[in-house]
């Protein structure tokens, strides 16, 4: 994991979850960054209205900070709901102490006024803001209703119902003494002719229309992507440098809005922490914002919470893994690539196919074969076979280097396929070492057993892509480095079943738990796990891999199966 | 959006963000539910200890659980640091309330004192929650030094330091009232031999071995997977119904424990809220922090907070992109399947490479041919070799047949080819208007941008899947359909460049901006969009999808540039 920035709010909370810290620190999360909170309030409240309020003494406000900036490296801050005045020159105060000697982007949501009409702060801590918060913003991000109130309290035109007036008041606020403005117009219509002809009018005004169509894109619009161009909302930034931004978006019909101001102003403190440009920042903060409102579920009687979690999934394995397991369907595991657990998807393969991965493994012939009871026959039979079936397992390699990008891969196939020609060698040493000459062997026809499996790894390698065929080929790889290590730790206990010396078979034995064999199994684990790690699967493709290794699973103990029952 | 279950903890705060209700918040969004919290006491607080704690009053506690319990539909609750007597009696009294008509699951972290040691349950609060909260909790989850305190509290035995005594003092808290008890083992190193000695001893002990060595995985861990069986630790699970599970782990060396214990506990509230068995919940909710604790980053100067993020991943296309655009690398859009929004897949690689597919959508040819001024050779020269490219087109979709896996997409790629073969017949029909005959055009040599493109589409259809070859497949079926609107619209214009009447080219247009090919369209967009819905793919992946898409996008531009050179 990489080190995820550390931002701070400053507000109050919202237990019912949908904004003040609440939705902060879920912001916080759903940016991968990491959340510190300060309280400077607290609120029972709900998604009808705020039911009560009980501040906290600036005494413990500043303890908080504090607390916060001494030990952790905050990358970003944001202030939210400051109560009163005392906390507001509190919260002030101490912040511009720290950012002395700290350079940390700050944006200020000048919160005043609950969606539901509840004052969040005093009217008398309204000028200490101005006075001593807002010129240690890096951006302040006022709705209507605050930016009217704000203005009037300068006794600045304050009247705001289009985009002109927007416009007006934003270049206002901006002379209060913040690095930027960003007027947030959710609640002011606009139509797409009103911003051509702002535009046009002035050249430092700029629009980035993410949420509107784009040129070349005739096969959207006429699929019906888009919605009318005459009921936009903007939301307006002013840079202190007089560049101006619109960020257009089509209006939402919703009540899924409880919280917005806190979820806006905390995502764009995420990015400023990153380096983004106010811009920049801003567009992502605003398509976050917009699309946690487009997607919200229903959450409480009132005004509803954002979908906070509408950027995020689940890690399917690796590094998480949702496995199907024959014992309890639906068991979730958890398992990230660590140094304690560095084979997360394999074992997750193993594990979801545990009773018919310990029938392959543990086979009666296996058994058989590691007491040196087997009869000829099976194990004969069982190498002729396989000697058909190394044919397509070599092809298999050949394919998969075929279908490779670059040529580590093209040439690591290849080379299997020459371990695959050797390991072959040994059938035909067998084979001559009880009589069967190598024409015989290249005649005996094959079984359906091997048939079915070879063809269909072929198949699965016409099918899909290398990640699907390097899938296929594992359980075989796998299954007989399992088997070969089994053997042989069986045999070094005391009094132990297995038959080492002596046994009839033990070149097989030798060759499959020896180092050459093991190797090659190191080899692909680590290619199966790198390659996942790279490119995690969704649930889909995790299920498709997992149908492929199981697949394969029951084929091979098929093959067994076929050497035992001789058919 | 499936609806998130509601969570709600009623615990402290922690400023720094590890532990507390901010632990919580995070551990809930971790698990995609939806956090609710309730303060009963605020603490400054960071990584290297404690420095203030400031209580709520009860009352306003009492009506923050009311206003989110009267609100919203709550399915899991949890409790952590519950600060005193009256606010400990005052969530008892007021969950009681609720509980004796809403079934919900309630998780009690029986938080006294903190990691860096400052108390956080008064002694005289201690008997409260035993007797009111514990009645009413589905687990209770002490770790060593709150059951000790617990137990002697009672005046049982309170000695915990091997694993026999971890599971008396279990059964001991059990006699306390909660239905269950989740001792935590993460002080005492316990042996593998100690757990298998305990197991045999009683039947009624069951081991979930979800983070040890599983059977049949010597591969694994010759491959270094698993520490020592001798450093282990073990929590231990106790129900009423007298079953005891025990949660092996390998023991992590780490400082970042902070808030272990409230992580914990809020993900057995999410499991739980879920209807997972007690057992389930445990074994998911203990590998979830455990995991917490071996990814955790360093945060702070002291005993650091655990990683709550690592199962999540941020969202790549659809429903979330990272584009590198033209304009400005690096760019992130967010742009989830909405009503609003169906295409992002498709928008996403429009906009990321605009310029090249600007380039090829109004392309000099097009754009002459719509004027009605194209060159007759150039118009020729390109119908020749288109139709010599929808022979690849064809065999690229019967590919696309052949590597699918049931009837509907084997049925809908053939009918395409038929589709094709179709279009096909009107390039003749041009060229027998032009007195070409049709042996003269099936003995036109290909140009070489013929082959690049026709053999690109074969090449990436044998490489990868499906998917990649309808990415493969898009920019040609879209790119047309775009051309074809582009030109019916701007006719549509007054005093239009575009001749529509009379332009020899007028069938081109009408077939390409028509019904059927339209169709063939949005069939198309629907396809990619839901595949990729259904399929969401890795950054990597989607990267590839990127690049197979430019790729053709620019041998589109090079077809067209081939007719307009006569090359």
């Amino acid at each position: 994991m990489q080190q995820p920035e550390a931002i701070l709010t400053i507000a109050g909370t919202d237990s019912s979850g949908g904004a003040g810290i609440q939705a902060d620190l879920k912001t916080f999360t759903a940016h991968l960054c990491y959340g510190a909170s300060v309280v400077t309030a607290l609120t029972a409240q709900n998604t009808t209205g705020v039911q009560d309020v009980h501040g906290v003494p600036p005494g413990f406000v500043v303890q908080q900070i504090r607390s916060v900036l001494s030990d952790i490296n905050v990358r970003g801050m944001k202030t939210g709901m400051l109560f009163d005045n005392d906390n507001t020159r509190a919260v002030a105060q101490t912040l511009k102490q720290h950012m002395g000697s700290h350079q940390v982007p700050l944006v200020c949501d000048p919160v005043c006024v609950s969606t539901s009409g509840h004052v969040l702060l005093h009217p008398d801590a309204i000028d200490t803001m101005i006075d001593e918060l807002f010129p240690l913003s890096t951006l302040v991000t006022p709705n209507r209703s605050e930016a009217e109130l704000l203005l009037s309290r300068r006794n600045l035109p304050a009247q705001i119902n289009n985009l002109e007036e927007m416009l007006a008041a934003a270049r206002n606020l901006l002379t209060l003494g913040p690095a930027a403005v960003l007027l947030k117009g959710g609640h002011i219509t606009v139509s797409s002719a009103e911003i051509d002809q702002l535009s046009a009018s002035d050249a430092t005004i700029h629009t980035v229309r993410d949420g509107l169509p784009s040129e070349n894109m005739e096969i959207l619009q006429t699929a019906g992507t888009f919605t009318s161009d005459d009921v936009l909302v903007v939301d307006v930034l002013c840079q202190s440098d007089g560049t101006v931004t619109l960020y257009p978006r089509p209006r939402l019909e919703s009540t899924s809005t409880h919280g917005t101001g806190c979820t806006l102003s905390a995502a764009l403190a995420c990015q400023l922490s990153r380096g983004e440009s106010l811009v920049e920042a801003t567009r992502l903060a605003t398509a976050y914002t917009h699309l946690g409102i487009e997607t919200a579920a229903s959450i409480g009687k009132g005004h509803g919470p954002l979908n906070h979690i509408h950027s995020l999934s689940l890690l399917n394995i690796p590094p998480y893994v949702i496995v199907p397991l024959d014992a309890a369907p639906d068991l979730t595991i958890y398992s990230r690539r660590t140094a304690g657990n560095p084979h997360p998807l394999t074992r997750a393969l193993i594990h979801s196919t545990r009773g018919i991965w310990k029938e392959y493994v543990q086979h009666d012939f296996v058994i058989l074969l590691g007491k040196g009871t087997l009869q000829r026959e099976s194990f004969l039979h069982f190498i002729k076979q396989d000697y058909h079936y190394l044919k397509y397992y070599a092809r298999a390699y050949a394919l998969l280097a075929s279908k490779s990008h670059s040529f580590e891969p093209i040439l690591a196939a290849t080379e299997t396929v020459f371990h695959i020609a050797r390991e072959s060698s040994m059938h035909k040493s067998f084979c001559a070492q009880w009589g069967i000459t190598a024409e015989e062997l290249e005649n005996t026809p094959e079984s359906p057993a091997t048939t079915a499996y070879g063809a269909f790894l072929i198949d699965t390698g016409l099918q899909g892509d290398t990640m699907k065929l390097v899938m296929a080929l594992a359980a075989c790889l796998l299954g007989y480095g399992e088997v070969g290590l089994w053997l042989k730790k069986e045999a070094g206990q005391r009094g132990s079943w297995v038959k080492w010396e002596g046994n009839p078979y033990l070149k097989w034995m030798e060759d499959y738990s020896g180092e050459d064999y093991q190797k090659a199994v190191k080899v692909g684990l680590e290619t199966i796990e790198s390659r996942a790690a790279a490119d995690p699967p969704s649930l889909a493709r995790f299920e498709e891999w997992r149908g492929v290794w199981e697949r394969c699973t029951r084929l091979e103990k098929g093959f067994w199966d076929m050497a035992m029952n001789l058919s």
